[in-house]
């Protein structure tokens, strides 16, 4: 897939040049004409003769910019002086700040923050380790806890590299649901030493996100904090992955007006993602589903030892169909990808079922170029956000937590999950969905509201919810006469 | 020490009343009458006949608070709906709320902050880790870590009943010199599992500061830490206690016009306050200190299976003194307690040198009254707020480690607790300095910024900091034609 200009790779070239209208447009042209799509021309300086201008410009990458600095570089009395990164400047000093709620302004404030106050706040806490939850920044405080194995499509690149994806996760968090999120950035890649960590750290959380943890010990980390932690947890990678493709599936199928527990569904990738993808459909109705390995479909007539593949070969594949991926999607109404680049073209489209669903996840390059997809299939997705229906976990991850905390919920169910999944589709009005418009948009502030809203009152329905108490209520001494 | 009313146990008794001035003035009265100190009165409801009226009150304690509130219910048609603590109310919720520095408006936005964009900066910082730094918040955060063994007063509570001491370490870093500080209190009291999960989370962090660890656990993690990490380890309680200490001390001799290498010093408590005080008296000068445990002296003359009290024996009290604490004060100089109320008496003060200094430190309550203390030294302080020359460190942390982070500094050498002792002396000009005012005011700006200014000066001196770059100069990719 060609690259085009993009904003995640925004440069501003500082260049001097003659002084000018002429000289201005010059520049904005020279850059334009260099493939870059120019955002904004700022004069910083200006004199008579010459003139200091910032050129703002989207890239494909870091090769193109250099070619742009060189476009700018070879016009008449013009030349660079400074070329700088946009997304490196917004990352500079990191993304994230730690405020008090209230200043202390006097000693009286700092009298009830810090000593001789707190010490009476400490011992309730000690008394009625429940009341921590009110008393103390835990009610409304995630860990997103890596070990820096898996982070987006780069791989192993370790805690200090995936820094800058977990503080933005953070940013995400707040912006979108109001959650407090804290980067836990682990330099071991040990399972039984994760588990160990996260156990420990956790009195100061009301829920752990774990985010890009290669598979499969994300697995084995996952299931053993869900037992031995009274706190939420919650795999993103593959539980939110799993909670927006539901959301889109559910509104795909409405648009080419099929029932989940008739279609023919094969999912392309049975790692982290796709085992937790045909977990989630399977628990909302889907009974037709073959689950596809590099080396073909996942069948009862083979032996896996990895006990994730065992259980996909045991639950799904009813006619335990063993053949390559492109044979699979034959016939099949849906596709969902989460697995590598270009195994598709057009033609594998094109013997899918009529009004077929395309979900190409794979990222950043999908299973199969949209365009390509849209030619036979009716409603095509990816995780990309320069095409429609973008499959993106933001949807997902900051309501529900938001949700899980407001319920004060020790566990994350898979009735929750579906509650996420529902309250996302739901956020597309019947008047609005059509085949470019399956998930809401992820600036919709309504998203979070709904999901937050949604697994609140399944927490609650299935009881893993905390008893409700009047908000701030609950454990503070009182002194009543 | 008969306790007084004081901020932090400050309550709000919402009250229904008759209409009218002399019942609001009968409320004030009768709150002052049993004791409290009347802070504020607001009416929040009024009628021609009744009105509802908040008292806000300072009490002593507990039971102090439910007699003003049975003193108020005594009154004629004034009934007591509700009695709140406003240190509770303050710690609702937490102390502390993680911000995003620049908010995602848009679409550019995400891309920069997150995907796609953020993989460049993942990948600069894998490709160069020294750059985490600068692309991170790591260059501004520091972590306050505890296993909740030692907090204040209270002992051993736990990690969850120390969360709002830590959160209010955090707001005292934010406030007085901007770092962004998180608390990290772990549910265990393993030295070698403390020491391996604090080496891992350190990725996200910049600095480690040790908080309220129980000796003798806190020596070994501290040194391991020290020796182990390439950023700096400071425990808050040996240091930045040692550190105020010899602040006050370079004042009080100032005072009483002697040198600290002439005066014979007591310290009572060899934990670990008491053994860093000791190591940095000596680091500035000091020649004749003896250090008192429970049973006396430490000396030569015995041996000690405790490391760090045969250290203590080995390098101070070249007399090999043995006697008993009062023994030990009698001719004294210069009186350090950080051990337990109540261990002196002003006969005891009487015997010592004359312009006496007394520094009793045990807390709540000190070795002895600071009235007590007044009668015969010339110099008394002590940790509390309510006298004056209060030894607290919020003087020291906030500024020390501003200045480790703003060097870079990989470790901390005694020459750097040595500069932000001097630094914090300092800020008592010379026309300011006697006897009640040897330790700046902890809201006095000028102490964080001075404390800075010399650790980072001194880092760079000794070699600890890391070359000097400009400001956010340093790793970024540039594109240069």
């Amino acid at each position: 897939m060609a690259g085009h200009p993009n904003p995640g790779h925004s440069i501003t070239l500082r260049v001097s040049a003659p002084a000018g209208m002429s000289s201005t447009s010059e520049l904005a042209v020279a850059t334009t004409e260099a493939g870059a799509a120019v955002t904004a021309l700022d004069i910083v300086e200006s004199s008579p003769d010459s003139m200091i201008v910032d050129v703002s410009c989207n890239t494909i990458d870091d090769d193109h910019a250099a070619r742009v600095a060189e476009a700018l570089g070879a016009l008449d009395g013009v030349s660079v002086q400074h070329v700088s990164d946009r997304t490196f400047l917004m990352h500079l000093g990191g993304k994230l700040s730690v405020e008090a709620k209230s200043p202390l302004r006097t000693r009286d404030d700092l009298s009830r923050a810090y000593t001789p106050g707190v010490a009476r706040v400490c011992k309730a806490i000690a008394a009625n380790p429940e009341s921590a939850r009110n008393l103390t920044i835990k009610r409304n405080t995630v860990a997103v806890v890596t070990d820096g194995t898996s982070v987006l499509g780069l791989g192993d690149i370790g805690p200090a590299a995936a820094m800058p994806v977990m503080e933005g996760k953070a940013v995400l968090f707040k912006q979108f649901a109001g959650v407090d999120a804290w980067p836990v950035c682990l330099d071991t890649k040990d399972t039984e030493k994760i588990i160990e960590i996260v156990k420990a750290i956790a009195p100061t959380y009301g829920g752990i996100n774990l985010e890009d943890i290669a598979a499969p010990r994300c697995f084995e980390i996952e299931r053993r904090l869900r037992e031995e932690l009274d706190i939420p947890v919650f795999h993103d990678d593959q539980h939110g992955t799993a909670i927006v493709v539901l959301a889109a599936l559910i509104n795909a199928l409405r648009v080419v007006d099929k029932k989940i527990e008739d279609v023919r569904i094969v999912v392309s990738g049975v790692g982290a993602a796709g085992h937790a993808i045909i977990q989630l459909l399977i628990a909302h109705g889907a009974r037709h589903i073959v689950g596809v390995a590099r080396k073909g479909a996942l069948h009862r007539g083979e032996t896996y030892q990895d006990e994730h593949r065992a259980w996909i070969a045991e639950h799904t594949n009813e006619e335990d169909f063993s053949g390559t991926l492109a044979e699979a999607v034959a016939g099949a109404d849906v596709f969902v990808g989460v697995s590598a680049p270009d195994l598709l073209t057009a033609e594998d489209i094109a013997t899918m079922n009529e009004r077929a669903v395309v979900m190409a996840l794979a990222n950043p390059d999908p299973e199969i170029h949209p365009v390509e997809a849209a030619k036979h299939a009716m409603v095509v997705a990816t995780g990309r956000s320069d095409f429609p229906n973008q499959i993106n976990n933001v949807l997902a991850f900051p309501g529900l937590f938001r949700g899980l905390l407001d319920a004060g919920a020790s566990e994350v169910t898979t009735e929750l999950l579906v509650a996420a999944a529902t309250a996302i589709a739901d956020c597309v009005d019947a008047d609005e969905l059509n085949p470019s418009f399956i998930v809401p948009s992820v600036f919709n502030p309504r998203v979070a509201k709904d999901v937050a809203a949604a697994v609140h009152q399944a927490a609650r329905a299935t009881g893993t919810a905390l008893p409700e108490t009047p908000e701030g209520a609950a454990p503070l001494p009182e002194v009543t006469p």
